[in-house]
Parts: structure tokens; sequence; C-alpha cells
């Protein structure tokens, strides 16, 4: 596996967005969520069809990248690489492989509490590519442009449908009456790492987390809520712009203390 | 305005798919169509807000690329340019243009008629994003990678709340008792420029064109189907694989023959 240094003119990660990427927390030389990043990468690269590089050789590549990077954040993306003209995928396509340093977040943004706005895009329902990281963000660059203000650190999402989905770069969780929920991934949004971090630490806490279709009114009425993004760890939100404010709630700080480190 | 010879890897056509293309059909060292392709352009960069190079320096660039090629097709593709991390676009980005060229589509293609089929992904319905021809074409892949057959020229698509749409490259146009049709494209699909032409090819004639929402129950009640496409003209349906077969109708000879050297 080598990592380009610039990109062919005919690669269709270009032409089409046709290809994956993962943007990785690194701390003291290790990558966070390592597994879970390989495996969300290994089911968008199966849903579209991407043969990837031996997952030990991209494993070890990741791993001495972030080596050389003590802290900061690696982007991986993958790509179908080089095409003939037209959408007709290669049969044995030779994929591209681009890994790209980033600086650190600032360290007073992880777990800390947001100021976030509903955005007034809505995401389109498509199943076939719900869930996977895949290189289609022209929805997301559009709500991103939607607000300026420093001070609203997030947007949030509803789709076509009106059901809430996500953040712009994060995912969002809401807790009503003690239980745990946070919006099901099958027809849009992109399930995060740091999402599926943080159930599973719920779970092993015992705290079952509901998986479904709500609505903003549903977001209005809940008790917490937060924000997961897998450089930002679990921020709580304690307005939503227009709407209302929240405390920052105890099943939040609990699952936070929990998560620790990997946070 | 200067053409990229290679991509630098912070770009956000990569990135994100944040930006457009038009694929031109020259020839003679003329483009076809170039001011509906600079049109279309136009209003995409409009809508994605992409400051485009001045339109004297962009339509003189690919005139004197389209000299240099006497005949076949030029690729042109325009992104935001390269960005910090992140979806939130510079507030004046510096746009990068590529061009690229390729050979001629085979001559013996361009008005023929051809054997279709109904592809199984259907597309999302995305308003913010309908109608331009953006760089977020991972449904296209998918829907392309559907099928090898060489004797299947095209697979036609339906929207995910069962509308008729589009080909995965060309529009779809279906005549009934003597009325032509084509899907409006508000909710998703790309309004070619070959359509845009036939449509005013027709109204010249005195024929209406009628934009709408049909299914594919409609299409199979149609007299006549056709398809078109800036690079092969306008291509009648002699067969819905699975479904049903068509004669080329008098109103689908009438408009080709309308349409000349321009198809």
């Amino acid at each position: 596996m080598r990592a380009l240094s610039s990109l062919p003119l005919t690669d269709r990660g270009l032409h089409y967005g046709d290809g994956l990427f993962e943007t990785m927390r690194v701390v003291d030389g290790h990558i966070r969520l390592l597994d879970r990043h390989l495996g969300r990468l290994v089911a968008g690269a199966g849903r579209l069809a991407i043969p990837l590089p031996p997952m030990d050789t991209l494993r070890s590549s990741l791993e001495h990248a972030a080596e050389g990077h003590r802290d900061g954040v690696l982007k991986l993306i993958v790509t179908r690489g080089a095409g003939g003209r037209g959408y007709l995928p290669d049969e044995h396509p030779d994929p591209s492989v681009v890994l790209l340093r980033y600086p650190a977040v600032a360290p007073d943004t992880i777990n800390a509490p947001v100021t976030v706005r509903l955005c007034d895009l809505r995401i389109a329902r498509q199943p076939v590519l719900a869930g996977i990281k895949h290189l289609n963000r022209l929805e997301y660059v559009m709500a991103r442009a939607e607000w300026r203000d420093p001070a609203i650190a997030e947007g949030l999402l509803l789709d076509t449908s009106g059901y809430l989905i996500e953040g712009v770069v994060s995912n969002v969780f809401f807790v009503r009456e003690g239980r745990l929920f946070t919006p099901g991934l099958h027809q849009c949004g992109v399930a995060g790492v740091m999402r599926a971090h943080v159930m599973a630490c719920a779970e092993r806490l015992g705290i079952r987390v509901e998986e479904g279709g709500w609505r903003l009114d549903d977001l209005l009425c809940a008790d917490e809520v937060f924000l997961t993004n897998s450089q930002s760890g679990m921020r709580p939100v304690v307005r939503l712009s227009g709407h209302r404010t929240w405390a920052v709630g105890d099943l939040t700080r609990q699952l936070q203390l929990a998560l620790g480190a990997d946070a």
C-alpha cells in the first residue's frame, strides 16, 4: 500500500465521489477507536464493492503514520482509483489511498457543552448509501454553509421526511425520563464511530439505547441532549438556537465519565 | 484560468465532491451546445456558491481546447478548490479547473435505437441538488454497476417515491396519444443539455412538452419512448428488458429530423 502524494485527474474520487474516508484522532502516537474506524471502512467498502488493501497492511500503515504524528488528526481516503470514462466501475479496480495529517482539535472543545442550530437543509433519504462514510458530502457542505457564527458549534439535520438524523459532523442522542434515544440511520446519516462507542458504553452500564425515528418535537421534549464525534467526544447540547436550553444532565455526565480517556 | 495537471490532495472535489462538471461533444473542433453547457454550469455554480472564472475566459479556454481536439469529448470539472479541514466553505474560494479529453463516442450509437433496463437503485429526492451536474455521483455509479451486458445501453431510474426520473446517463421522454412527456427534475435528476435542446426544438414544432411526475406504469402505456444525451443525441427505446417493446415512433423520428446536426 502506497499513499498518493497527488491525485491523478482521472481518479473516480474526484469525478464521482466514488470512495470512502475516515477521520481519526491521534493521541500520544496512537489512533483512538482504530478498530471501529476500520470496521466502518470495511462496511463501506463492502457496500460500494471497493476492494481494500489487506487489513494488516492498512492497519500498520495507519499506526506508522500515527507514530510520526504524536497528536492530531489522520484522514484516510480510499477511492475506487482511476477509471475509464463513465460510471461503470472497473471489474478489478485499483483503489487510491490518500493519507493526510491535520492539527489536533482544540483540547477545550472535547466534551465541552455547545450551542447548536437547526439547519434548513434536509438530508435526502438513500438507504443504499446510509450509514457509511462515503465521499458524496455536498449536502453537508451546503448545510455547514448556512452559518458562520463561531458561537454555534453544530447544526442539527432533519431528513426530507422530517425525522431527526444527526449533526453536520456529529451524531445526536437525547434522554427522556431516564431512557436514551438516538436516530436510526437506515435511510441516511453517518454512523459515527463515537456513536457506536457511546452505545456500547451505555449497554455496559445497563442503559439500553433506543434507535428509531424521531422528530424535532421529540428532541424538544428531551431532558438531556448530547452530540458524539470521534474528535470532540461527547458534547452536551445546552442550547438549540431559537428553541430552548438544557442543563447538562446526569446521564450525560455518567456516560462522559464512563467513556473516560476514549472520549 | 489555468487548468490543473494534477489535483492537490486537499481539493474539496476529492474530499466532498464539492464541485460541478460538464461533458461536451466536440465535432470538427467545435463544442456542441456550448451555450447550454455553460448555462447549466452557471446555474450549478450559483446553487453551490462556487465563483466561476469570468465567462469569456472559460468560453475561450474551452473553444481553444476544442480546436486542438477536432472530434471527441471534453470534460470540464470545476471544484471549490483546496480547503481547510471541515465542511465549512471558504468565504472566498479559489476554484480548481480541470479539463480532460476523451475519444468520441462510437458514431453508430448516435440516435440509434436501444434496449434499456430498469435499475433496482432508487434515486434520493434532494431538491437542493436536483437538476445541476454536481460531483456527488455515487448513486449513478451504484446504478450503473447493476449490469455489464453490453446489449443493455442504459438503465432507467425511479426515485425513492417511485417516480420515473431519468436514465443513468440520459434523460427520458415518452409519447402518448400525440402528447410528449418528460419527468420534472425538481426533486432529483440531472437536467441534461440535450433534454433542454429537444424541448426547445419540440416547442418550435408546436409540440408542447409536459413536465411532471410519472410512474413506471405511465411509461409502460407510452406509444413511443426516447432518451436524450449530449453525446449520443436522441435514442429511441425499442425495448425495456422484462417489460415490453416499442417501435420507433413518428414523433421520435420527426424530432430527430428537426434536431439534425445538433443531435
